[in-house]
């Protein structure tokens, strides 16, 4: 058995059906029974992530050179 | 002391203060003091929570015949 | 469904086992199907864990006053 | 490295950033490369967030006397 | 960018480094920059880890009926 | 209130303790009471935490030229 979690940036939802598809199979081939795997997807704002000290907004703001 | 993170599908918010209360007199019963128990519950949206490798939302669909 | 995740101080196996036990009857009663309900313990050091920014080992020392 | 997540009542975005830009110094400062260093908030609803088996929505009605 | 983190029994090294790899290249796949993308893996101990209220210790015991 | 998680390398427990108390200290600085703020340091071995899909257990013999 296997419980998947997973921190991202949003995505539509048909992606998101294919991601949490794709990381079953994986724990599936490794020996985890498809029926007891779980995923759990959390779309986390670019506002309350933050590498390095700064948000991720703020990075992509100095990335593109706006801010 | 104890702290309890529950990922549930959505309750209304009497029923989220009863599993609250009871969750806390379970730990209370064995030994962590009440005012050092803490409960978090984290409602997850059916379309980002999988079993199986299909959200719980296609789930729901799928065993109702209506996809 | 529920997935329950309790962070305590270490507890022998049978006591494990009733907080295990009776968690998931909480859940069961609000309308978390038994099957589809999961408890894992994590058993943390006081070493590791604090509170006001002291770890429970030093709080534990200080209320005994052997610290 | 290091992961840092932090369960909080909401903030402002200015008072945000100035959490995840001192909790990472502190990492910095015991070694994490600051690039390897990620801060997520998560901001809970006091309706989901409970201390001795009492909301803290309750909680602060209580201490108010509104309640 | 994309955390995961996996739940899972206890593997040997090279399974480990099987499953950190695969799941990786699913969130690279569907976007995560590799090198911001990060796996943990948790073995739980099957002491601790329960599902319909029992142990999965006590699961395999009670299925292989040594218990 | 604030709950503080950290995923860490290993860390003797002068500098665990050292971390703990100035995490708490700003949390503390911006608003959260000193006695309602927890940290739980998380040590995780290189084996089981990778970047780029690789562990850091081999991230770092391949940066030494060893492996």
């Amino acid at each position: 058995m296997a419980n998947i979690r997973v921190e991202l940036s949003p995505r539509d939802q048909a992606t998101r059906e294919a991601i949490i598809a794709e990381l079953t199979d994986v724990m599936v081939k490794y020996g985890s029974p498809r029926e007891s795997t779980q995923v759990i997807l959390f779309e986390v704002s670019h506002d309350l992530w933050a590498k390095g000290g700064v948000t991720y907004t703020k990075r992509m703001q100095q990335r593109e050179g706006t801010a």
